[in-house]
């Protein structure tokens, strides 16, 4: 097995499981936000600026990991 | 066993497991968006677009990881 | 093991995945709307389009990734 | 070993995962439709509409994903 | 290891697989027909209904996916 | 390894992993039936019924599953 | 390894698999019987026989798996 | 690999799986036998005979797997 | 590998398992018979008497998976 | 690879194992009894020996388990 | 398999598992940010103030995760 | 493979194991502990005293463990 | 595999279990922080100081596995 | 493969394991802190001290652990 072979491999993988981790993440708050909104419609504005804060702070890690995956993919 | 290879066996599973994870995160905050327009029907619009953001964040990162395993998954 | 050998292994593991999330997911989100619909049943029509909006993003994924699927499957 | 018994590996397990999905998937939603109908019977009419949309969007990426098994099991 | 051993593998494990399915899911389903008939004695017809729908969409695809696994056994 | 050996590995893991999901499934269901009877003793014959219908389509599904899994141990 | 060697190989993990899920189906529902006999003292009779019923249905497939593992641990 | 040895593996492993249903199954229904006296002791009699009925259904499930575990253990 | 080095394997293994059945399952009895101490403490007596039986029949079962390890783990 | 190396092996997951169920169990009954305590401090010398029958009945088989594992790690 | 085949392979999975914890953590305590916040109106400059801390000392661990994979990932 | 390079792979997954088990068994009772004490201060000095008996039977369990694992680490 | 290697693979994975906890860890205790400021806002500064001590001690762990990490990735 | 070699491996996946454990048991216990703290802010000292007690044990036992790995990662 070459080195690149394993570099390959890791990408898929590795990417899958970023993604699995952000859509967990970014469900579990934007579900705790919908239910905020609808229990407190005055608030819905605020708890929205929250969500895509700390949606950001997910999304940012997960692409910095999808683009390590992605160098990884593309290994000659 | 070629680089070849294994740049489609982690193309499968990394789809799959990018799927996995965005049909939980995406499930999960659909699931509270409905309970809260059930709730309170007249925040109904607000909480849709809530929605839709939060689903298009996950939305993303899938279809990036997608991608990801396509360009794997097309090498010669 | 040649390269086909793999393409075939992870075509279908990666789609029994895809399909486990979308079960999941949609499953979820649609128990949701259910619940909803019998909470709030003048709401149920505006239930309903919420719903197949968001099984629709899992769907889309999700068949994008058998698609990935079924071109590994008929590599020859 | 060769491709053809990577590919008979495949599609028993990708049929049993996906078979599994749609066990989770539809049990979950049918469950919450029985729920909803029996707390408001009124509305069971609608209900078992919304359940049968849902469910036959989970039976379609299932059988799809079966079809790209049993695509890999006829290989000869 | 020939193909016709990885068939015989995967045709066992399959079955398992999708009888894990179908058993979590009926039974899930089932439970809430059950608690809904309790609950509410004279909508026990229709629920009954409805059970017997969902339950007969997951044997559905149970039976076809261990019918694959059966042609996958069957393979001489 | 022949195939052989590999039909009689499948055929243990199978029906063990196919028990596992009737188990769990029966019981599921067969606890709601109970807390059914015990809240609603009038409707327990009603019960019953729905809980043996759901309760055989699981074991026909496992015993299916297992006599595939017997097939596969009883080859020579 | 010949094919002896894994019909013992899955003799021991199927029967094992077996119990374990005999073991956490008949737990739940002996569970749950317990709790309705203790909620519904006059009801006691009536469960106990729906739970001899159920748990003799898990019983029966736990058994005819034992077997099977049993067929496949007496290879000589 | 000798096929007595993987009798010696299947024997101590598939003991502790069964012992680890056991555990749980009895665990669980101990528990609500427990709960059970405690909120109702005027019907802890029949309750525990009912414990002692289920427990005794896992426990000969258990000690029939334990023994085929034994018997794979001592094979020469 | 010869057939000991697997009996050793599986005598640690198997008896890690055990003992993991029997925590989880006393634990959870244990728990469930303080928790109806603290509420019926005129009960506590009649209480005990069951958790220390239910706990034995544990107890007896993963002793005799510990025995049957050791004996693997005492092979020359 | 010889016996001695697969003994060791198993030695350490196997103390690891047995501590990992040992933890559960004893965290799991413990918690119980301090909220026992806490909601009925009268009773709170018997629920804490209840407490140490049970987990000395746990901790016994962990070191039962602790010390099959410690023979086989000092296997020469 | 040189030593930079291996380096490549657990540079994605490492930030794959780093991602999929930090998704876990940001995500659980966005969520109680936002359900604190919906609660309690008038303490969300606070409540933000805290999750921002907090998810700073996850985010912290995961790019340090992360560059440790990337450096592995640069290998030559 | 030599024995000792298998005794320092197990040194470290027990050690690891074993503090897994040690902090969530703790973790467990440790928190039950602490609501108990919010809940009733009076009994705040109980409570402790119980709380530092079954975490001291967890860490005795788990030194032992990890001393066992430190054994087979200082292998030569 | 030469020893790099190995000390390479565990560099990657190490770190991603380590923040995988550290995630867990901290999301819920900082959850748990963020509902006690909503429920008790004039206790929020008391409840901001135990959150981070008691996460710079999952940091410091967390720190400390990352450095044991990094030291393996750095083996020339 | 060296003994060294696997030395390596283990220390990596040890400490992260151990962290892991770290991470949920000091989570746990710190969350149910400052819910107590929160509802009882009478009693938040006492409750630190509880907590700090507590986690120092959990401490002890995951740097001890850290440290059997970093004396297998430090074999030359």
């Amino acid at each position: 097995m070459t080195s690149t072979a394993l570099a390959f491999l890791s990408a898929g993988f590795g990417a899958g499981l970023a993604v699995l981790g952000a859509g967990l993440g970014i469900g579990k708050l934007a579900a705790a936000a919908m239910e905020g909104s609808a229990r407190q419609p005055t608030a819905a504005g605020d708890i929205r600026t929250s969500m895509i804060i700390a949606a950001a702070l997910i999304e940012g890690a997960t692409l910095f990991a999808i683009v390590v995956c992605l160098l990884l993919g593309l290994k000659a």
